[in-house]
Parts: structure tokens; C-alpha cells; sequence
């Protein structure tokens, strides 16, 4: 049960979103190199950053939720790496918090 | 004096340290997609983006200082626009608060 | 099923615990009004209301694991809100990143 | 006149506002502790959680935008330690956003 779990992990359903939230996310930090190149004012690159980093947040949520959907119905189906799954989400969910 | 700080913005001695970081950032954003793409463990991923957040927070603290020394430097050499960059400092500072 | 759940909510084992840190929660509340009524130096003040924040996140963090943990129990017993329960665990963890 | 900046803490204007706002902040902990010890639902409890640590980073932010006034006025009166105090509002800033 555990390797069709690691096979197909929580996010697949939403892979193609997810892949296209990145590629958004990596033009952001290429146009954020142009404006400090330019030299354009500070607080208009400071906005940009808050933006890509709510970017940023928002594809750790959707992550998370398919990770914690994941846990759940492995629970469900008897998978009895429920426990140890969880304990990871939690951690994630410190890290993302503090990050 | 206004003109001449525009032209000159704060974090100008830092720009090519900025850029290394963004550019890294960039490299973070491209690295995630290929963790994506190869259907890596959700819990590896959400480490990525934890630390690809606290890369983009480090670049926004670097800017966000250089702006505040110019603040003052520009206030102690008489530029009478000292409130309101400030001002846009503090939205600056709680929007990546919030971010 | 459900309604013993809502009779134990997830943390009651760890009830003394969060209850004495929320405590000293409270505690840091009132020491800041000291602080302020007295004028300390702001930047002291400030690094005190950054301890708290950490203090009440570490409580947070604590009641979501002991939420999570139960969200699994809950779906392993066969329970079948496990779904709406990690819903609201999911909207939590926003609110708390965004806090 | 640095003497006099110590005296008068950059809040001083505000002094009431924020005494009242730490005031309910302090109220929301017991508040917190009620619902704990009513072993009332988790996810309320973090909802609150979440409640408290806006109201929080609010004061914080009033503080540091005070601070940061401060720092400038001070400047602009020929005060020397402009710099040393930036450097502690730029510490602040960076324990805040991750706090």
C-alpha cells in the first residue's frame, strides 16, 4: 500500500496547476532581477516580493492539503504509515509557518 | 536632492549580492518544477519551498534596510521627503510582515 | 462516532500543558503593559511582543498536530467527517501562515 | 539629545492606544484559556489563536513605525546614534517577520 502511495503522491490530481504556480513564480524572480538591473525604486521591488512570496505560500498550501488529504485516506485504506506521514505534515506545516 | 537619491536607490551597493540571490531564487523556482515534474515526495518539496521562502524573506530584508538607512541619510542631508519614504517603509515593512 | 469526538477535542491530553503556556501567555500580555505604562526603550519592547508571537504560534502548532492526529484516528475508526475535519484543519494552517 | 529621546520612547503619542490594545490582547488569553479548559473545538481555539497574533503584530508594527519616525526626526535634529538605532529597528524588523 505504501508504494502505490510513494508512487503517486497527494499532489498529482493538481501536478499541471502546481507546474504552472512555478513557472509563474520563477518569471516573478526573473522580472525582480530587471527591476534591481534597472535600479527601479525600493519599495516597488519590496512589493513584488511580498507578492511573490504569497505566490510562493499559496502553492505550499495547496501541497499541503493534498499531503494531509493523502494521510487521510491512507488511514482509510488500512496504510498503517498514517502516523509517520502525519507527523511529517506537521513539521512541514512548523517550517512553513516559521518560514 | 530627491533626483539624485531616485537615481541612486539605496540598495545600489548591494546590487550585484541582490542579484546573485535572485538569481539563485530563480534557480530554487526551476528546481521545484523538476521536483514536481518527477513526482518527488510532497514532504521535499514543501522543504524546498520553506527554503526558497526564507531566501526571497533574507532579499527583502537586505533591500529593506538599505531603504531605511537612506531614509535617515537622506533626512540628516535635508531632503524634506524623509516622511514619506518612511511612510512607505512601514506599509513596506507590514505588507512582508503579512506576505 | 462524531459526537464522542466533539466531547474530546484532540488535545485534551496535552490540556495542562497548553493551558500553563497560554498562562504564561496572559503573563507576557501584562508584562508588555508594564513596559509600555513604564516608556522602555521600544526596541526592547518589541523584541518582547516577538517572544510572545513565537510563544502563542508554538501553541497553535500544538493544537493543530493534536487536530491532525485525530483527523486520522477519526478516519481510521471509521468515522465519516474525516474529510469536512481536514478541511478545517486546511483552512487553519492558512490563517495561521497568514496570521 | 539623545538623552531626550531616551525620555520620550518613539510611542509616547500613542501610549494609550497601545496600552488598550495590549489590554483586550490580554483579555483574548484568558479568553483562550476558557475555551481550553471548556475543552471547546480545536479549530475555534486556533481561529482565536490566529485573532491574537494579528492583533499583536499590529501593535508591533505601530511600535516599529514610531521607532522608525523617531529614528528620522532624530537624524534631522543632529542626533549621532541615527545609525546605531537603524541597525536595531532593522534587527527588529527581521525578528518580526519571522517571529
Amino acid at each position: 500500500m505504501t508504494d502505490s502511495v510513494q508512487a503517486h503522491p497527494g499532489y498529482i490530481g493538481e501536478k499541471d496547476k502546481v507546474l504552472a504556480r512555478l513557472k509563474r513564480i520563477e518569471g516573478q524572480a526573473r522580472g525582480l532581477q530587471r527591476m534591481v538591473e534597472d535600479e527601479q525604486y525600493c519599495i516597488e521591488i519590496l512589493t513584488q516580493v511580498s507578492a511573490m512570496t504569497s505566490a510562493l505560500r499559496s502553492v505550499a498550501l495547496t501541497l499541503l492539503d493534498d499531503h494531509l488529504a493523502h494521510c487521510v485516506h491512507d488511514a482509510i485504506a488500512g496504510g498503517d504509515d498514517a502516523a509517520a506521514r502525519l507527523a511529517e505534515a506537521s513539521a512541514a506545516v512548523a517550517r512553513l509557518v516559521r518560514a
